[in-house]
């Protein structure tokens, strides 16, 4: 990548660009790399000190694991945000470890965790730019937790297949019973049971390309 | 309480005591109140701005709340410790919910959440420690999403009696099944059952005063 064009991403997405010294700058842009995750690829993994992420194109997917290798996805980060969470260095409170996976090609710049935490211990803009934006990341997980402990699995399978479709376009969502239950913290069995359902309803039908959506406005009657 | 003993408290807990102006500090004395909160009373409701709690004696305890009136309890606060959630409008990444409840009579003073947040647009240590201090409690709501979604149940309620009678002292959790489920964000049913167990295993004995811990050794195998 082009070191004009680093600069020029740079200025977009941290608000304390112009703040940063020559010399900061200079730093920042030797230690970042260029990175094209393959789909399926496991970007982050735990407490290590990955950097500072930020998506130019594709999708990452956060993830809990338990001991067992169970997984619960807290969300997913798109073209044009960053992924703070992954740069543990940077955040002395954050002591729970996440995952990030690369849910499809997804080229990526990584800043050094250690280049931005030394920036941050000078630069005071760079240090409340990287609270923010992992407190933000709180009421996303929040919000999941809501869904998990205290929605109904219909309303959130309802809601995890309009979303699906909302983002990927088309009118089918091309993604096992297994990939689904992950996403949404269940198990496949409550998933396949809950697809039959839905299918009997008349408001999905399996498709070769996985599950095609039918009845798109009794499925958001269903997730209100 | 006497405003030595005051701005002695604030000097402990605020790490930012000796930035702030003498004007700030007489808006933070004279705006702070000093309340005692009766057992069970709500001490804050999702998105009001309450402002910043700190104890003095006693413990609050912190939940969300379904729409039907679900609770799952995401940590407590003891002595010594402060609530920063309750201040809402001094972060605006935090978009969610939560209510505090009195678990205990206790003794709080509570800094006003405009005073904190207009000395936190001036002094950006005060804006770092509310950020910081949110976020270290991003940490403890992880800590109970990993153990509702991944641990089973007989771990969980081992973990819990365990905690209460190291935190209460004695041998007697008095909670009722109905509380002990709220607290570890189950349902009283399951509760009951998994105590009945506990109790055919003889390690729990229901007692007048509530379930008495017959064996912690092997309670504490089970939370491992």
């Amino acid at each position: 990548m082009e070191k004009n064009e680093l600069i020029e991403l740079f200025e977009k997405v941290f608000p304390f660009w112009n703040k940063m010294s020559e010399t900061d700058k200079e730093t920042f842009c030797r230690t970042a790399h260029h990175v094209v995750f393959k789909k399926g690829t496991n970007v982050h993994n735990g407490n290590e000190c990955t950097g500072v992420i930020l998506i130019k194109s594709g999708s990452l997917r956060l993830y809990m694991l338990s001991e067992d290798g169970k997984e619960v996805t807290l969300y997913r980060l798109f073209p044009g945000e960053m992924c703070m969470l992954s740069a543990s260095c940077v955040l002395d409170s954050i002591t729970f470890d996440v995952y990030v996976d690369s849910e499809e090609n997804s080229e990526c710049i990584v800043v050094g965790g250690c280049a931005y935490e030394d920036l941050s211990r000078r630069l005071v803009d760079a240090k409340l730019f990287a609270l923010e934006t992992a407190l933000s990341r709180f009421s996303d997980v929040m919000w999941v937790m809501q869904q998990i402990l205290f929605m109904s699995m219909d309303k959130r399978l309802a809601i995890f297949l309009l979303d699906e479709i909302a983002q990927k376009g088309g009118d089918t969502v091309a993604l096992t019973h297994e990939q689904i239950a992950k996403y949404i913290g269940s198990a496949r069995e409550v998933v396949s049971r809950m697809l039959k359902y839905f299918a009997s309803e008349g408001l999905v039908e399996a498709s070769r390309g996985g599950i095609k959506i039918l009845d798109k406005k009794r499925l958001r009657e269903m997730s209100l």
